[in-house]
């Protein structure tokens, strides 16, 4: 190799410092008696932790990790031990129980502390950090809606980082359309259940990081009526638990086929099979279980939309850092062969794609974040009606949050392949696993389609259009706080017309889901879910410029506000065409027949 | 698998007789004296062998080869037998001299058919035809730039398909940069030379698929100048001749390393080192070497961009399949659980997703066919002028024709993973294979940068600009040719406005090199590429619409007009827009410093 790598870990920490401060202003919900334990020094303190464990044990072993050939030995999947020891770093200095109460055992930090740590580990090793995403998802979910007795018993331990945890949804028949999902859950006649069935794709059902694993599993009982109506959640541990928490039997799920995937290749997936006097326990109320699972599939969504932007963080990263090193060619105004060539990144193309991936990823990283921000407002706010604004809000963003980095993140990881040449296509590099990490995220989680459909034909019309509303307002807050920043009139008056051209377009789009039906109304959510998306961004990157546009000028400060104009003028533009186009209604794909492509 | 596999054989025979015979009017070739020993009934069997063998052969072995883990084991490289039968039956239909002269033993076909059968052996096995590929181009070079000796003796084997061809430019230091590679010819006082140095990213440099691997290697002379005018050509074969044919000694040249790579594992990439008494014949006059290669550079590039297009019609043709074929979910007027599940092409954000990859992927083949429509009568019109119009036209077209099928490739590759959902993310399904492959070819033989540099900053400019008139006047009889079909009034319209702006914004671009100068005004040559693309690619749409409305209306035709119609709304108008941004010479990625990144 003739070109150094990079660190490996991302986001700058700068950046990471000047977006929860400064911007989020994250030092504000320390005011809040949910979290007033906890000062500035505490927050610094998770982070630099989070920046320790990622580069001592997380980026070492990425390579390594993505390499490894997962075999289902007797039913056991063994992982390399550099894994075991990047996941008992992370659970010795406190991540699993970050945002956990107290009473729980956590340490009941900021959500959005939580999720800038999850971007530095999943930056540094993406796959290794699923791990731990899957347990906190399902402990959180167990916390919400697990009885007394289920949280000692189950959730405690992965709060511990002592079990670790799964979601157990699709069946080889059924992944968009859970429904139709056929896993039965019988009576025993003891209160608890037995399991009879299989789920596919199913992440870290089988491996060897934790004292036992607890699936959380979706399936139907015999009384269930059809369809997602229908659905209840059960815990269906590896290992039964005694009462004193003493190991008990091996459990009927067993893991009967390991899938092989492009990317993310780290994380074990498996074929799981229920059967063999399966124990399973019922969380909450039965027919319930859809319900409860979208708890953890929206904090699930938002994290993959926060693991889209590392992954795209950590390429820019790595790419910038080789276009800084990397001598080739001369600038075009220089005809003398015999002059030393100069670093790629003082090529004008060059150039050009490292400011787009930073106006993706960092952009992005704007809007996780905020997300993460009003987890903690709706969590932690002793107002009920900002509490429930930021819930709406929430609701209306996820499907955005989790699409809009997943997406532009293949594009933003591509470039980084492209910045490296002939070298970013070979596994030398890490940009090539980051690209094929990325491409799972508009997958999982609900694909993009469903992602579309659900901001367009569910999370808008909630309370007649309130959620609209509501991310007007914040939208028109920051336009407000940015007026009378000279250096960004271009920028706030080019907002203000998207989000009047937004407003029209959604109300046109609505009102045809009435006037026209649904499948006609919503046959182009994708494209509206992301010039809603490129809104979004446009504005946190609004929210980042006018902060550095005050600042004491330098390099940092300046990058902000070049990366922000190139945001407006290259893809908010466009997203705006997009959305006037969509307001026309044009019936083209609609009318597409199978039979025509 | 619940579903199974489409053939792997793409374009439909339907669409690739459409575009030659209907669209193109590949007949026409024939009253030419060079391919009058042709009727259509020749061009038709060699299409029909091109699917048998690609069909037999190429796809059955496309994903073992894939997966196939090459080995440097003394210095060879072992092959999977089925490649080797492969590429037997590929010589034995006689593709490897398809296009050559009859007088060096080849078929003399039209390069309008040699190029649609390597686009239906990529689209089966794009590892597989690199092999050959990369031959054909090694011995096109001799026959336009060896002496009778060279070709009788290199040359010959390779249109035989006893030999097999590389072009070994890249070295470790130096890929886009060919002016600053550093390999060495020292002449050895008998006409010979001597080869010192070392080559990187060399595809096909060692494997057992023939008796000998002639290597066309760029090096330097003790005397040359300095940069790309001190550049000349070498023969470097692996095994010497003797004059009457037979193998001489095993020559100084050996592979030191085998590179891996995301996609297109099946070429064998590697490192070659010269040296050990490593002979080697210089091609044509010394330091004349870019010239020649160029002459290889430019035909391989119009290859990548027909493999680009291979590769998003078999994606295209398979995820089309699945959606028949895969049921999941109901319509979202059919609120009945209990309803059977639709196969998901039934859902209109999948119909979009195929929509937009046959407008990419059959827009694309329209192009690439075009180029070569242009090579034959290059090579073959009794009319000169005529001849240099079409070099001159195939000049500007070559960048166009290699980067907008492989960058829109990336997209339409994604869409067929998406469109399989989980099971694309996986290696049993072919469509991870092709969006890995896909990747390489927006970097090799030239990356996009460099595409839109030769395109704006010296294609357009040669001639006083002649190129462009050439392009506009093209476009323009095709819209005198649909001026009187109704239908397609909207896209007339639409690209002869488009044709204004480009000419406009090509001037303004132009005359910007002079008075900005060169940095500043080609700073967005890519985004100038890309738009430019578009439009060709539009006229090409508009091409196959026309012929399809006045057909008898069938799916076929019915399809061919929507996907056209589509193009242009979704496709041509962004382009449009991007090309009026790029009128006002926007200096904002022409002024970021590294430090801003």
């Amino acid at each position: 190799m003739l070109v150094t790598a990079a660190s490996g870990v991302a986001p700058r920490r700068r950046d990471l410092d000047f977006q929860l401060f400064d911007v989020l202003d994250v030092e504000a919900l320390l005011h809040l008696p949910h979290f007033a334990e906890h000062d500035r020094a505490t927050l610094a303190g998770v982070l630099d932790a989070a920046y320790e464990v990622a580069g001592d044990y997380f980026s070492p072993t990425a390579a390594e990790l993505d390499a490894f050939a997962f075999r289902l030995e007797n039913g056991e999947v063994a992982t390399p031990d550099s894994l075991k020891a990047a996941v008992r770093a992370y659970v010795d200095a406190g991540f699993m129980g970050a945002t956990f109460p107290a009473e729980h055992g956590g340490l009941q930090l900021p959500a959005t502390l939580s999720s800038a740590a999850a971007i530095v580990f999943t930056a540094a090793n993406g796959s290794a950090n699923a791990y731990a995403f899957l347990t906190i998802g399902a402990a959180h979910l167990l916390a919400a809606f697990g009885d007394d007795e289920q949280r000692e018993r189950w959730m405690k331990p992965m709060v511990e980082g002592r079990y670790f945890g799964t979601m157990a949804l699709s069946e080889p028949h059924a992944g968009s359309s859970l429904g139709d999902i056929t896993t039965r859950a019988v009576p025993a006649g003891d209160g608890t259940y037995r399991l009879h069935g299989s789920k596919m794709w199913i992440s870290a059902a089988e491996h060897d990081l934790s004292e036992n694993i607890v699936n959380l599993v979706l399936a139907k009982l015999p009384d269930a009526p059809p369809g997602v109506k229908g659905i209840s959640l059960f815990i269906v541990p590896k290992f039964l638990v005694e009462a004193g928490g003493a190991r008990g039997r091996r459990n009927g799920v067993h893991v009967t086929g390991l899938n092989h995937k492009l990317g993310q290749r780290g994380v074990v997936n498996t074929v799981l099979t229920f059967g063999d006097d399966c124990v399973g326990y019922l969380v909450g109320a039965p027919h319930d279980g859809m319900r409860q699972m979208f708890h953890m599939m929206n904090e699930a969504r938002i994290a993959v939309g926060a693991g889209a932007v590392a992954l795209s963080l950590a390429a820019y990263e790595y790419s910038l850092g080789y276009a800084k090193e990397r001598p080739q060619g001369r600038r075009l105004t220089d005809k003398d062969p015999l002059a030393p060539p100069v670093a790629i990144v003082e090529h004008a193309d060059v150039r050009r794609m490292l400011l787009k991936q930073k106006a993706i990823a960092e952009g992005g990283l704007g809007l996780v974040l905020y997300c993460s921000r009003l987890v903690d407002t709706a969590t932690a706010s002793q107002d009920a009606r900002e509490r429930d604004d930021a819930n709406l809000l929430l609701d209306v963003l996820t499907p955005v949050a989790k699409t809009w980095p997943s997406e532009r993140g293949i594009e933003s990881t591509s470039l980084a392949i492209q910045v490296l040449g002939g070298y970013g296509y070979s596994p030398e590099y890490p940009v090539e696993r980051h690209f094929r990490d990325q491409r799972l995220n508009p997958i999982h989680e609900g694909t993009t389609g469903i992602q579309g459909l659900d901001l367009l034909g569910r999370k808008l019309r909630v309370n007649g259009g309130a959620g609209l509303q509501l991310f007007l307002d914040a939208i028109g807050r920051e336009l407000v706080a940015a007026r009378d920043v000279e250096a960004l009139r271009e920028e706030t008056t080019a907002l203000a017309a998207a989000c009047e051209v937004l407003a029209t377009v959604t109300r046109a789009l609505l009102d045809a889901q009435i006037d026209l039906g649904a499948e006609r109304a919503l046959a182009e959510s994708t494209a509206f879910l992301d010039a809603f998306g490129t809104i979004a961004v446009a504005w946190r990157w609004l929210a980042q410029a006018r902060v550095a546009a005050t600042a004491p000028p330098d390099d940092f400060y300046a990058g902000k506000l070049t990366a922000c104009r190139y945001f407006f003028r290259y893809e908010l533009a466009p997203a705006v065409e997009t959305l006037q186009r969509l307001a026309a209604l044009d019936d083209l794909i609609f009318t597409v027949r199978p039979g025509m492509l």
